[in-house]
């Protein structure tokens, strides 16, 4: 049992910490007019990028020693066309950077919340299976652990590095879904 | 029909070339040693990236006018661990630079060999999805058009933009195959 902690109360929010609640951890809520208490050895930074990069620099004391996972995809969304973040980083980086130490993984971003909640990607019977990427092996196997019984598969995608590549399957994902070649409550299967 | 010629005669090249005979074309092969003599309407690169920058740059007054379709994944294979093309770039932005007006499609690259033979991801029954991206429209339709029949899925994924994402996607998939996360007749299949 982990005590887990989601800064955001929107969609993702609420079907990662379902399947966190379904693991049998215990999951509290962070909305952006919530004062921020005690926080859990897993966080979730369960915002859009910008707000993401807010929590971690004001909570940088609180989250220096935490698992931290980003979830984001830094879409420009004016244009659809491209990233905020520097051409070659990733959301996950720059958040890292913030924090000496902190150990942030990148996860989620591949995943729509619709997946999340029904297990399963579209109507295909293929597992919504949950891609990590971080410099911390032990966080990883943490969240692997913490999320075992939800009904997820999650797998180790390597380093932080591969938050990049991460980030554009998630960029990739919402523009097929933004121009109706997939629904949202369908996507990238990982088929073995 | 349309006359296809592929320069490369290993897996990939097979594969594809199959699917375009398949599906009412006529295709040819260009092996590395062979004399480059008539090509076709639709190229396609199925040799490593920088076998297509050979071609493409000595080549350039044949393919000024064709459909080149740039299935590459540029990885640095000793270190699986970064591509080799500058960095926010993409192979087939690349290839584009060498010849002016060169209608250039990053297609096939997030498709392993074996999928293109079963028409599915795996034991799945999810349907082998090509992704194309380019400038060029009507490369990218003539190339659904003459793919039609073969039982793949073709989906226009953008402009050429999006191949650092659909590069992004094929690293991605080869480095969670190497490391057995997936196998090599399995990766991301697109669901609905």
């Amino acid at each position: 049992m982990v005590n887990v902690t989601i800064f955001g109360k929107g969609n993702m929010g609420k079907a990662i910490g379902d399947n966190f609640v379904k693991a049998d951890n215990k999951v509290s809520y962070i909305g952006s007019t919530d004062t921020v208490g005690d926080i859990g050895d897993i966080v979730v930074l369960a915002v859009p990028y910008t707000a993401a990069l807010e929590i971690v620099t004001k909570q940088a004391d609180k989250l220096a020693d935490k698992i931290v996972i980003d979830i984001t995809n830094p879409l420009n969304f004016e244009t659809w066309d491209e990233l905020v973040v520097p051409i070659g980083s990733s959301a996950a980086e720059q958040l890292a950077d913030k924090v000496p130490g902190i150990q942030i993984v990148k996860g989620f971003n591949t995943n729509f919340a619709g997946t999340l909640l029904s297990k399963e990607v579209g109507e295909s019977k293929i597992t919504t299976t949950v891609l990590l990427a971080s410099d911390f092996d032990n966080a990883k196997s943490a969240i692997v652990a913490a999320l075992d019984g939800s009904g997820l598969k999650v797998i180790d995608a390597g380093g932080l590095k591969r938050a990049h590549e991460l980030e554009a399957v998630g960029f990739l994902q919402m523009t097929l879904a933004a121009n109706e070649n997939i629904s949202w409550t369908g996507g990238f299967g990982i088929i073995e």
